[in-house]
């Protein structure tokens, strides 16, 4: 066959840059943990009425169909399928078209209306899977990526301390990771549809779509589309402009929206939700989140505070955290399940990092032994030496062929590995070298310990910070 | 919307299922880091034509389509997205028909042949990823399921010793886990199509078909359908029927397939492969594998050693385990990589223990302590209590809301969450409570350690081995 080429959209990173992402991930998992948070994961399909339902046009949708479905309804047809009694179940459900999610909230809010009966309240849970989005290929976006999520849903009513507790948790995962700091943006549905509302505005969501794209198009682009494209008049227009405007680090941005002069119900409570947001978060981690009022997340399920965040450096890069609170999402019948979340967009953060070649790691591969091999015949003594240091749980690699040692010392150096062990003759003890110093010294499989810092691959980011 | 139901095919666990899942990847991968293995992971999507390109017509491929390609179309032949210079590119990639991957073995070849120049060989890697199969929906079958592999690759030709290796280095990983005792049964290509080829039997491949339903349909029925089906003599369906019936636990079953009186060059390849790998094994891991001439493992492009398990006690519900040594699978041009790899088929082992209900979990969520809320505006105490412990490593969840202490305790009661820590007035150590034992004492959040068994979740088997 011909050598394969990389698909547009899908990203495939090589050996190394898959222990960074691991080790990220399994940073992210733990902080996740500590707060209590517990895994789920759900399938990679919903119904596409599921994927629908909340007017989500703008997620392009991969739809599934089975290669071989054409084939059973030809075989059905022609009676060849009688034996198969589960001919006519299959046909019934291919008949429900099927979709990949395009996000963890749409199926999580699913999972909790079908698990309702089995799960405890307020749950707490955390996902980390890929999603997968249909888009036209561009710069920079992925049509798959994996997301880490945490949300939390409760039956009737949801505290508002979780809306700051989440955005922390998300800080406090991705300060722990060697990369550019990332803070957080938020603001609140509630108020700004409020404060339309109060100007007499009558399509609020258009507006906040226009809004939406200020730091694209700049201020007077957005005063003029609002007048043109929404019918706002000036002074409206200017009004949306100067809410969009008002970015503080605490909770101070409430004085600036009075200062504006528009009064309406939704308005309060949009501004006291935010207000609570921010006193709450200035005090447990000041400098981690910042009200900004430009911040509009689309219009699809949020109805509360929501959250974007860019990270230091690659601001045109977009949004590599962001989410919100959902309380009409996950609903039936009377059962009502509201919820808040926030997804931090790992593929996105490492795609910039590794394209901007400032994330590096101390090897290529697991291992921190490669046992050399005396003679093809003698490989079980290796082997034997290999199962010792893995019992303690040092990562040990025998060498593929009993060559010369130098060359299996190089099959050591190409991958970073930074110890060779030389196992003795019968009876006599083993030699361990460290290939970078060219130290080599007797030990003992059963004791010998390697320094902290050698025992697992080490990543380190470019940042200072880091 | 109506109350969502199951999609046959596509299993989700319950939370405390999920934490158990997790403690089986975790284990499952440090094994694998511990014998060198590297984590790479593919895209879910490949090529059609890669998909089929060892005629794996009977493994049923999912496609996608982009719900909007039809859209994009239309607007297209209007002159419409004119703008966006990207439509005559994604007219292009559309064209190109994806489909999921329905195994870990094809998207790795493909891997190795994209990436050969960056990659150091002997490439030593594991994945863990989800696989979809459009299957018709039937008892026991899923349509997404998730594999834990390991393989080996390397340039032009591949050891031997990998053909044992990788075996013991599954079992080791599935022996750490409470779970029956699976017992690897091997076989090798080349031995069978050597033995059929010797006897005169012009479709070796038919016959392997035929041979691989033995433990299904028994022993008279694989020799009528060898004669009546393949067109065998009655002599040479009973010497096919023989050699399936030799299993030893050592290197013995070469005595018994000569004692068959069957000649052929490559009868003794394959006579030779097994044994040094049933020699190796024997030594290395004794009881791990099993010799088994009944194994064939379809035909899709394993080359000579086949692997396969099954879970004690569950044999009927079939395979957990397989993999094989495929010399063929990645070639480009000049380039060859011979592999050998297997698989552990996580979700269906999970699957068959929930269902049989011999696994739990002593929580269904990570924390180990719920951290009382004294009164909502004292909530800030609470949470830095948290903040301390989580420090120390101690998972720690802080009461959704500021009711009276008895329903907080139901609270971590209803999750198995073994201590209730209440924050003292303000100067005066908390205490924490046991609320299993009901012991309650003075403690200091920057000191304080619960029992090593209760610091994270603990999952048992029912089996005693666990």
């Amino acid at each position: 066959m011909a050598k394969p080429t990389p698909l547009s959209g899908f990203p495939e990173w090589l050996p190394g840059e898959q222990l960074i992402e691991q080790q990220f991930l399994d940073r992210i998992r733990r902080t996740f943990e500590l707060h209590g948070f517990t895994p789920i994961e759900t399938r990679a399909v919903e119904p596409l009425d599921q994927l629908l339902r909340k007017g989500e046009t703008s997620k392009e949708v991969y739809l599934l169909r089975r290669l071989q479905a054409a084939a059973d309804g030809a075989a059905g047809a022609a009676g060849a399928a009688a034996a198969d009694g589960a001919a006519g179940a299959a046909g019934a459900a291919d008949a429900e078209q099927l979709g990949l999610h395009f996000d963890l909230t749409v199926p999580f809010a699913r999972y909790v209306l079908e698990n309702a009966g089995k799960l405890q309240f307020p749950f707490r849970r955390y996902q980390i899977q890929k999603v997968w989005r249909g888009e036209r290929p561009q710069e920079g976006r992925y049509r798959e990526f994996r997301q880490a999520h945490i949300d939390v849903v409760d039956r009737d009513t949801l505290a508002v301390h979780y809306d700051y507790e989440l955005p922390i948790v998300a800080a406090e995962a991705l300060a722990g990771l060697p990369i550019p700091a990332v803070v957080i943006h938020t603001s609140n549905r509630k108020l700004a549809q409020g404060f339309y509302q109060g100007l007499g505005i009558a399509d609020p969501p258009a507006v906040l779509r226009i809004v939406d794209k200020l730091d694209k198009i700049g201020p007077a682009r957005v005063v003029a589309e609002l007048v043109d494209a929404v019918g706002l008049t000036d002074a409206q227009a200017k009004a949306c402009l100067a809410l969009a405007e008002i970015a503080t680090d605490d909770a101070s941005f409430a004085d600036a929206v009075r200062r504006l002069g528009v009064d309406d119900p939704l308005l309060d409570e949009g501004l006291a939700e935010l207000s609570a947001v921010m006193d709450a978060a200035s005090a447990l981690a000041p400098g981690l989140l910042k009200a900004d009022l430009s911040i509009a997340r689309g219009l699809d399920y949020y109805t509360g505070t929501v959250y974007e965040a860019k990270m230091r450096g690659f601001e045109k890069a977009g949004t590599v955290v962001a989410g919100g609170r959902y309380d009409n999402l996950a609903e039936s019948g009377a059962d009502r399940f509201p919820g808040t979340g926030i997804s931090i967009g790992v593929s996105r953060i490492l795609g910039l990092l590794f394209g901007a070649g400032v994330l590096s790691v101390s090897r290529q591969v697991p291992a921190c032994v490669l046992v050399a091999v005396v003679a093809e015949e003698r490989r079980a003594e290796s082997d034997a030496v290999a199962a010792a240091l893995r019992r303690r749980g040092i990562a040990t690699e025998v060498a593929p062929a009993a060559a010369r040692y130098g060359r299996q010392i190089r099959h050591a150096d190409r991958r970073v590995i930074p110890y060779v062990w030389f196992p003795g003759e019968p009876g006599a003890p083993g030699e361990v070298k460290d290939i970078r110093s060219g130290d080599q010294a007797a030990a003992d499989p059963a004791t010998w310990e390697p320094p902290a810092e050698d025992r697992d691959p080490r990543v380190q980011g470019a940042d200072p910070a880091g």
